[in-house]
Formats: C-alpha cells, sequence, structure tokens
C-alpha cells in the first residue's frame, strides 16, 4: 500500500468513522480502522461489532493495499498534520509523513478485520433522519433489562396519509414524532439502537431498512447497523386520548418558572407541584428545609387541579418546543399529560405525573 | 433584616465572595454566607477557614441585621431572578422574593460564622497581582508533603532596582516572574498558598502582607488569607547561571512539533527527544509499537547536543511565551535548560531534563 491524500480528506473520513470505535476495547482490532486503498481512492472502515462505519475519499494510490492501524492515533495524526499526508507499509509498520514529520505505527493485518456482511434490505427512501430522531431521542430507557426500549421505534402508520414515525419511551416519558413517509415500498416497524441513532449524519440521508438492519447513507459515508431484537410495546395505549383539561402557558416563561422554584430541589429528579387554576399556574417546591413558590399567567378554564412532574423532565419537554404557546391536555393529578404545540406540528410528548 | 437589592448587584457579590466556599463541607456554616445588613449597605462574607472573602453593594435596608443563608442555594437564586430582590427574615426563614417568586430558606445564626479577625499589615502597596501570578502558578507543587512549595513565594529583590518576584516551582520546573516593587516599605518574603493564587481578581488591586497573612483588595471586594507557614527553598541555586549552549527557536513550530511527535505517547509525561544540531532541532518519541519524528529550523552554532524533556512540561512552558523567538540555554542532557523569550521581560523558565 502506497499513497497520499489531502490532510482535510483524511481527517474527515477518519472523524465519521470514529464515531462508531469505542475508545475502550478488550478485542485490539476493534480500536483499530481498516484502510482500504484502491485506485484513486482511500476506504476507511471501523466498527463495534453492532455497527459498521465506511467513508472514503480521493486518494493518490500508487500501490493498492489493506491494513489496520489504531484509529485514534491516525485521527490525532491527520488532524494535527501541517500538510497533505502519505501513507506507505514499511513491512508491519505503516509510514505515515506529512512535511517533516514521520511516524511509524504498528499495524494489524486486514484479514483479522471483522467482517459483517450486507444482506438485503426492504425499502430504501431518502429522509433527514437526523431532524426525524432529535426530539425523540432524549426520551429513549437506560434500563438494560428493558432492552427492546434502548432505542427509537421506527415505523410506518396509516393515517389518511400515510407517514413515519420515530418512538420512545422510558415509562416516565414518551416522545412521538411524524412526518410525510417519503418511500414507496413499506416495511416492518423497527428499533433502531441508541448508538445509532446518536450517530445519525444531519441532514438528508437515504435509509435502508430491513427485519435485522438498517443502513444509512450520506454521500460516501455509510452506517450499517444491527436492530435491536425484540417487540415495542403498544404505546399508543400509553398517549392519552380524552385529557380535556387544555392549559394553555407561554413556553419560555414556565420553563423559567420551573427552573427558579428547582433551585432549592436537593436532589436530582424532585417533583414540582403545578396548581393550575382559571388563569394562572402556580408552581411550588418543598424541601425539608426550604420550600419555594412561583406563578406565571396561563389559559385555563375548568376545574382547578393539582399536578406533579419531575421538574427537569418537564424543562426537557419543553426545551424541544418552540416559544410561543404550549398546550399541556390534563385529566386528573394521576393520569399522564399530553403536550403539543401548534409550532411544531407532528410531535407528541406524554409525561407522566409523579407524587407530590 | 429587611432589605432589597439590584439583581446584578446580588450576583456580582455572591460570584465573587463564593469563590473561597468549597462546595462539600463537613461544618455546615463553611457552606453558607453571611449577611450583614446596615444603613444603605449589604455585606457578604464566605470563608473556608483560611481565606475570608468579603464583598458588599448598595442596597435599600428598611432594617438592619445579620443572618447566614447557604451559599451556592442564594448565589443560584440570584442569577436566575427575573428583577430586583428582597430580603427579608421571617423566625428562622429568609424570604427571598423576586417577581412572583418567594424562597423561605432556613438560616443559621450569624454568632456562630467564623470570625478570622484581621491583625496588622507591615507593607501596602497597588500592584497587577493576578498578571504576576499568571505565568508562574503553573509550576506550584501539588504534593502534599512539601507544603511549603504548594504556592507561590513572593518577595522583594535588590537587583539594581527594587523588584517584586514571584516564585514557584515541582521540581521538575521552576518560573519566576519579577516587576518592579511599586511599594516602598519592604517585607519578608511570604508564601501565597495555591487556592488564595487561583481567586485573585484580575487588574490592579491592593496588597497588604503581614508575616502570617496576605489581604488583596479590588474595590469593596477583600480577600484575607493565611500564608503558607513554611521556608521557601533557595531557588537561586537551581537556575543555571552558566548555560552557553543558546538554541533560538520559533515558538509556534516548536510547540507545533512538540505536539505531533507526542500523539503517540501512550501516557502523560512521556519524554520527548530533541536532537539539536547547529541549523535544527529534530524531535523523537517512541514506545514499544510506534515511533515518530519531526525537525524544525533553530539558531544555534555550538556542538550538538541530545536532551529530553517531557513533553506536556515543554508545551506548558512555552504557552506562557508569546510568539516570536524563544531561547533556550542549555549546558548538557544532565543539567537544566533555561527558557526565556525577548518579547516577556522579567520571566525566566527552568526544566528539568528526562532520560529519553
Amino acid at each position: 500500500m502506497r499513497l497520499s491524500i489531502a490532510r482535510a480528506d483524511l481527517a474527515r473520513v477518519l472523524t465519521n468513522v470514529g464515531r462508531v470505535i469505542e475508545s475502550r476495547n478488550t478485542i485490539p482490532i476493534l480500536g483499530n480502522v481498516l484502510l482500504t486503498a484502491t485506485e484513486g481512492r482511500l476506504q476507511v472502515t471501523g466498527t463495534d461489532l453492532d455497527i459498521v462505519a465506511t467513508d472514503s475519499s480521493v486518494a493518490t494510490v500508487e500501490q493498492p493495499g489493506a491494513v489496520c492501524v489504531d484509529a485514534k492515533l491516525l485521527a490525532d495524526i491527520s488532524k494535527k498534520a501541517g500538510g497533505d499526508v502519505s501513507l506507505s507499509l514499511d513491512g508491519d509498520k505503516l509510514i505515515v509523513k506529512s512535511g517533516r514529520s514521520v511516524f511509524k505505527l504498528g499495524t494489524l493485518s486486514a484479514a483479522d478485520f471483522p467482517s459483517l456482511a450486507g444482506g438485503k434490505f426492504d425499502s430504501t427512501f431518502d429522509i433527514d433522519l437526523a431532524a426525524l430522531f432529535a426530539p425523540v431521542a432524549f426520551a429513549m430507557s437506560t434500563e438494560e433489562t428493558r432492552y427492546y426500549l434502548n432505542g427509537v421505534f421506527l415505523h410506518l402508520q396509516e393515517d389518511g396519509d400515510q407517514f413515519i414515525r420515530a418512538v420512545s419511551t422510558d415509562g416516565h416519558r414518551l416522545s412521538r414524532h411524524q412526518v410525510a413517509y417519503p418511500g414507496e415500498s413499506a416495511f416492518a416497524g423497527v428499533i433502531v439502537p441508541r448508538k445509532a441513532v446518536g450517530i445519525v449524519p444531519k441532514g438528508l440521508v437515504t435509509v435502508s431498512v430491513s427485519e435485522s438492519k438498517i443502513r444509512i447513507s450520506a454521500g460516501d459515508f455509510v452506517l450499517t447497523s444491527k436492530l435491536i431484537d425484540g417487540t415495542f410495546p403498544d404505546y399508543d395505549r400509553v398517549i392519552p386520548k380524552a385529557n380535556d383539561k387544555l392549559v394553555t402557558v407561554d413556553r419560555d416563561a414556565f420553563m423559567r418558572a420551573a427552573d427558579r422554584v428547582s433551585t432549592i430541589s436537593t436532589e436530582r429528579g424532585r417533583a414540582v407541584k403545578l396548581t393550575i387554576a382559571p388563569g394562572s399556574v402556580a408552581f411550588a417546591v418543598r424541601n425539608a428545609e426550604s420550600a419555594a413558590t412561583d406563578e406565571i399567567e396561563a389559559e385555563y378554564s375548568g376545574d382547578p387541579i393539582d399536578i406533579g412532574f419531575n421538574a427537569s423532565y418537564v424543562r426537557e419537554l419543553f426545551s424541544l418546543l418552540p416559544s410561543g404557546p404550549v398546550v399541556m391536555a390534563l385529566a386528573d393529578s394521576g393520569s399522564p399529560g399530553l403536550v403539543t404545540s401548534a409550532g411544531f406540528e407532528g410531535l407528541t410528548l406524554v409525561i407522566m405525573p409523579c407524587r407530590v
């Protein structure tokens, strides 16, 4: 293998592929990238055995070849390099040169790099997947025993038109985001694991889905991830349909008041009590030593209602919505609340109350 | 006690005083501030028993008084408050109001707040102490057994003119920074402890020194710190006087090359080997698997010399100096090097070599 490549190109492909590589690995080759030089191109591949990332770039290849080298080391070198970078093999060492810098790096055999074969996909479509996932990702569960909630459920839904929906829940809150389905062929619902959700490239990507894999491509950058092998619960039953106590509040005023009263919360997750009455929402937090109260204006015309929420969950939900009016649809102090904003069509948020 | 105060004033004095307050305290009152309302002013005091910080601000005081309250809580409330803040005592609760927010906070008695009496000072002068300490602080030792090195040695030195010097060392590197002494009366050298060094306000301050204390005032903000009760070593013997191998390098080029080769260092503190020859400095780092070399131009006309330095120490030293030429004065590969820059008069840096 012998080639030269523009510094910025090498840094970019290594950064992209580096997102799937774990910083600590018990299997050494998983800390490496596979470099494959073919005519006119350098391809870089990294994996954690669940996700494979591949990117490639134009390069001047004098001699094709393939080798594995430490991913972080080569990425750091490419970031600090003063100019174009040349890569060549000398025995089992990779020689990296840039300007007057010379590095001799240990290598592993390309043959030992794990290969995760492609397989066939049922459906392929173009979509801004990062934007679809963005207001949903926060609600993924981290409980390992509920592994089927450790990701985003992606599925199609006939609802007059054909929609594609992303849903996640950890049992305390639920987020559902839907947009018009841009594809043509149907696919069965899949659960995209947390790590893959976190590294979806921004902007329009090409998504291919099968029963066991999802492939996400943005130009030369391709991510292929295993899916979570489980059944996502029937989340629709959790979304309240008949909450008739509608409270309209200003998103920023609500968040500021919730933030102020939770100043005295002594541990994460302390509840804030809302007292909703015609014209106003009052906030109260109380601990052994101290108490805090606050109040904002609200549009509400029903019977007064007291309801408690986890203050940080409330702030997280509201922070997804644009400034302006937010509607909370409530039933009673023991039932989940529905949070929506006319400024964010397609997004439905559910939050469970807590005792106060 | 009953008063009202502008939000920004309260936040400012609490932030200033909060710098001395430790976030975890076994003695509860050390997590509090003492609020003292006198005619037209609110004074705030905090301490960790070694340093006392006091600041004050204009306030509309209806009823003077004093009480202790949790420092972090009141600081957070003042940062988030929507407008001016009123403070009043209701039994043993401090009532804090701002807009529609109301907080009831637990208090401790002002009488229980530790008092660290002032004492007399030998010498008082105005100086930019933060600027004097800035290029010295990094070299303070953190070894508790060498407690007399856990701070900056501040002393006067007759050297043609009268200078004030700040010196610190951890045995691996030493930094000495001197400026013309702006004061009139002499004082014996003192060791200012690490924490006080870190919270000196920027810009011109008034410094008062006695044998056991240093007081630093910037407007209404006053820090009074105990000094380290020990003897600073005779550091002058460590500063090489006869290093005649003078190497001139470009500061930025040197730092970049040192940074590039240390990419392959597998642990912090890995040595970089410099090979200095007429016209150039070569850099080399080597570990079990990999090797890195680099080279920059240098002005040098003596015999070739190999010398090893801790790469992160070298970067730290050079980062204190302005861009442009830096002079390293060396003797041999086993003796300390002297680093100076014509662009930073008054600063003398010493670095011990390490084996490579």
